[in-house]
Formats: C-alpha cells, structure tokens, sequence
C-alpha cells in the first residue's frame, strides 16, 4: 500500500472528528480496513474518508459476492448542490459499482414536516434537478433504485413500526431538542436506510458526512431492539466535510461565495478557486525558501478531495508545493483550469440526464 | 319537544362528564340544538349525547342539503365489540342516513404503533370482523368509505405535514405522558379527520366517546393553525359510555363478565342482563311501596342507550319501574328477551355483511 497523502486538515479538524469518533462509537478508517477494500477510491486512499461502522461487513460481502445494499438520500432543500455535497455521491458510486444494490430516496416527506417545502415542489426539484444532478456526477440510474419517501407505503409504515423503538429521551440524546416533526422524520429516515433487509437480512452501507452520524446511530439501535426482522445492523463510512474557499470547515450554502456551487459557472468557479485560502507564505522569495504549506491550502484540499484522480499527480503537486518548486498563481491557475473543465463536463452530463430522469418516473 | 327521559346516571356520572366538558372546551347537548336536529336518533333524544363542538355547522349543511362528511375509525385490537362501541355506529349511521360522506378507517398504524398489532392481522380482523360487525350494526356499506390507514398516502402524508403544528407542550398537555408511537398515531388521526377537506373545505362531523376528545381538541387546533387549507374546523358529538354491569362507568374489555360483546352467545347475554346491577330496592314489598330506582339501574340504561326504540314505551318502563308497579325480575326477564332477540339479529346480519365485506376489498 502507497503511503497516504498527509492530510492537510488533520491538525485543524481533529478534534472535531475526533469528537464524532468518540460520541458515536465510530472506528477509524485506517490502513488495515482500506488494504482490505476492493479499488478503494481517492476519498479511500486519501483518508478524506476518516470513520466508519462494521464496513467489514460489506468487504465480507463484496469478497464473497453476496448480495448488500447501499443507501443514500437527497433532501430538496434548494435546487443546487455544493462540493462538498459531491463526496456522498462518489461513496455511492464505489459501492454501486462493486456491486450494491443502490437505493436512493427522495426525503420529500423530511423536507415537507421540517422545512414546509410542499411534495409537488420536492417532485419537481428531485426530477429536474438533483437526480440528474446525481446521473451527471457518476451514478448509475439504470442500477440505482429512486424513490420518493411519501409514495413508498413500505417505508413509512416501518416509521410507525419502529415508533415503540426509541424513547423520548432517547431522541433527545441522539439529536437534541425536539419535536413532532424531527421524530417523524427520523424514524422514515430508519424505515429508509432498513427496508432493504426486509424480505430477507443483508448488509446495508450508508455513506454519510460527520454531522449524519446521529441518524446512523439512531437506526442501529432500533436495528438492534427490533428482534423481529433479524436485521443486520447498517454499516456506514464516514467522509470529512470540503472545506469552505474561506478556510471554514465546512461548505455551506448559508454563505455565498465561500462555495462553489454545482451547478457552477465554469468562469465563476474558477474565479472562486483564484480567491481560495492558500498555504502560500507572504512573498515568492519566501515561498521558494521555504516551501508552500499545503496541509493549509484550500485549494490542494480541493485537489486532493475532487479534482486530481492520480495519487501519483497529487503526490506530485504536494511534493512541489512543499520544496518551494510550486508557486501558488501557477497552482491556482492549475485548479481554476481543472475546476473549469469539472463544471462544463458536469453541465453537459447534466442536460443529458435531465431526459435520463424524467424517463425514470 | 317532548320532555326528556330523566338521565339515571346524570347523578353519578355528572362531574366526570362535566369536567370533560369544561377541560376541553365542549358545548353542552341541551334542548336547543336538539330542536334543530332532523329526526334525531334516540341517544340524542335521550341525552346519552351530551356534548357537541360546533354541532350547529351540521345542522346547517344539513338543512341546506350541502356537502358534509362523517369520520369514525376502528381501532382493531381484538375480534370484538362491546355494547357500549354500538353507540359511536349508530352516531355515525344517524349522519349518513342525513346524508353525511362517510369515511371509516381502520387503524391499522395506530394498532401497529401502539400496540405491535401487525398489519396483515389488523387486515384480517378489518374484513373479517370489524367491518362486516359495523354493517350489522347499521352502517351502509355502499355509502361508506372503509379504509386501512397503511394503505392511504393522503393521509400519512397529511400526518407529516400536520407534525409541525402542535409542539411537545402541547402534546403533552392533551395527552399527558407521551411517546413517538402516540405523537404518530395522533398526527395521522387527525389526517383522518381532516382529509375529507382537502379537495374542497366542508364541515365534518366526528361523533365520539368522551375519551376521545383530546383527539378532537387536537385536530381543532391543527385545523385552526394550518392556513394552507383553509379547514372548517371539524364537529363532534360526545356520547356516554355504556356503564358496565356491574356499575362501573365504562364497559371494558379488561373486565371480562362486567360487559356485552358483540357478538356474544344470545343465552350467556340474556343471563348477563339477569346478574347485572338494578335499581331495585331489598324486598319485593319494598319495591311495590316505594318504586324503583330506575336513576341507578344498569338494566334501564341498557334499555335507554340500546334495547328501546320507542320513546313511549321507554317511558312507560320509566313510571312503571317508579311507581312500584313492575318489580326487577319481571323487567330483566324482558331486557333478557331483547338482548337475545338483539344478539340473534346481530348474528344473521352478520353472516350477510362477511360476504359484503370482501367484497368491499
């Protein structure tokens, strides 16, 4: 196994990974269980993926070519996705393209009880946008199972089913304060992520970003209490958050312009990741003395999470960039190029599958 | 109007329902809106109703010959009724024999929810009991529509929408203590009460028994707050409990023996009316010089609520029973007669309406 790229967040974010890890029981992703995945992809080898639950599990299953499932959701909060957003799709794809059986759900039913967004909106933002979003960024629609959470009778009714599962105050240990809405939400979100072991158990992966653990960990335990369907408690990986263009930990749609967008401008894009936070040292001289610092560098997170597929070519970049040889205009320019070229092939991919979704429905 | 039949449980039960009138907001059922009602059915003339919300928006559609809907559901938690359960047919028999579109719904996530009752056996006990036990009782089924909570999207999804209009103070300030399974089972009963008006406002009538006035209480304010729909705030009879035979307030299925099922064997119900508790005084001589006391005999208000449809000839029992002119054994021995004739005619339609049922399905 090649060495790791070194992590450029690790020293900001470890602590709050490090939290998630403790507070839901969450092993870390380490070299033994990626030396045990089939093709690991970038966000594998890389260590963006930094956490997971029993993935054992589905390596057993992908080994021995039994049947596992993997499931994922799209909330229709807004009709665009940002970066970040992009990691889950490529989770899914890995475990798609090895074989699992995709389910991948409209949370209409989610978004209409916590954020009033009515089911014919939700429709339309799913079939117009973040499906063929989906298709555009690399998944399969032919094998992927859509579903919009309040037409699936199997799914809610398992809502109810499992209602008995979680206390009060357990809900209010796994998600805080709450209220009628979240609860219903959260146990559709269980009926979601189980239903495929219905007819008969299987392994299930949900690939999640940090600040999805609290549903993986609720699901696990109803999973566990519900002795009737002999469920086999879901596993989940892990993935860090992209990082906001502003150093932030996080991409978020609430500050425009600390993201790119997907959908993106291609010249915005680039623009955006020319202003980017850089691990350059205040003058060139400086730089070619002492080298750039890309574990603080935006823009190689970005590399390293999105935009360079070759570990070879990254290791390349960071190797460059830490003896100096790598100026940050000439790499900025690189990323703008590559960034550029990410957003007219995602425009292209998109139009196509926009004819792609409305056919799957 | 003729004057009522004095209530014989007024004394006793006055606080209970009282109380209930005052905590959730009911009008009293009073002579007034009595006048108003066409050709209203015997538990209405006899005050067994004793409450209403609103009852005055269905006289109005009812003169008016507009659109209303009555709503009531089965609860299948056992392959039995008791007597007491007749009231709420005969309530909603009144409303569609007015002209009332009426829904009845089995509640079959409700039972699942709070009682694990799965949903292929609460399908079961639907077609094989509840409904066929409901047509016999009086309901048309050709004018009724029956449905499985599980199976109806409009509902549950009206339940998640509706999950953001009642807080958890609220919840628990009408429910007391409670649950994620009961905060499910009361947003979907309200989509079941409401549902009717999605299409187009109209004024829905649910009656009930006074332990299922928090529901209506909720449902008002769900109605009140979601101005989306603009809902007509939905109306309700509230009806007395059958007292038990042995003197308790409320027949129950957990006190074997104290209660009538429907069905029950013609002879053990007849001998069931012979043991329960009368108003008769120590001695037969007794009796003769003082009357009655029809006011604390169970026997009489199985007549009044159940067995009398006559008016007259409730009355004539009333004076005669007063004036020490009819003793109890002569008095049981014809509620005995009726009770088996009751239970004899129950079992023939019952047999018919098994047939009606699946077909229904």
């Amino acid at each position: 196994m090649k060495k790791p790229i070194i992590d450029p967040w690790g020293a900001v974010l470890f602590k709050d990974y490090q939290k998630i890890i403790k507070n839901f029981g969450i092993t870390p992703f380490d070299e033994e269980i990626l030396s045990k995945l089939p093709n690991p992809n970038k966000l594998m080898r890389r260590f963006v993926v930094f956490g997971h639950q029993d993935l054992e599990r589905i390596v057993e299953a992908m080994e021995k070519k039994e049947e596992f499932s993997v499931v994922s959701g799209i909330m229709p909060s807004a009709e665009k996705l940002h970066l970040g957003n992009r990691l889950v799709v490529e989770m899914v794809k890995y475990f798609q393209d090895q074989g699992g059986k995709t389910y991948l759900l409209v949370a209409d039913l989610e978004a209409l009880a916590t954020r009033g967004i009515s089911l014919e909106e939700a429709e339309r933002r799913a079939i117009e946008f973040y499906i063929p979003a989906y298709i555009a960024l690399g998944l399969d629609p032919k094998n992927t199972n859509f579903y919009f959470q309040s037409k699936n009778e199997v799914v809610k009714n398992l809502a109810y089913e499992f209602s008995t599962k979680l206390t009060m105050n357990e809900f209010r240990a796994i998600y805080g304060e709450i209220n009628a809405a979240k609860i219903m939400s959260v146990l559709t979100q269980i009926g979601d992520i189980l239903h495929p072991q219905l007819k008969k158990p299987m392994p299930t992966i949900v690939p999640v970003g940090p600040d999805q653990s609290c549903h993986i960990r609720a699901t696990r335990d109803v999973a566990r209490r519900y002795k009737k369907y002999k469920f086999i408690l879901p596993s989940a990986t892990y993935h860090k958050f992209t990082p906001s263009l502003d150093g932030e930990i996080k991409m978020s749609k609430s500050r425009p312009g600390s993201y790119i967008s997907i959908p993106e401008d291609p010249e915005t894009a680039a623009k955006k990741i020319m202003n980017a936070v850089d691990g350059g040292r205040k003058t060139a001289a400086e730089q070619k003395r002492l080298g750039g610092e890309p574990e603080k560098c935006i823009v190689f997170e970005i590399f390293k999470q999105h935009l360079i597929e070759d570990d070879k070519e990254l290791d390349e970049i960071y190797n460059k960039c830490k003896s100096g040889g790598l100026l940050c205009g000439e790499c900025k320019a690189n990323a703008a190029k590559l960034i550029k070229k990410f957003m007219e092939d995602f425009n292209k991919k998109f139009e196509k599958a926009k004819d792609q979704a409305k056919k799957l429905f």
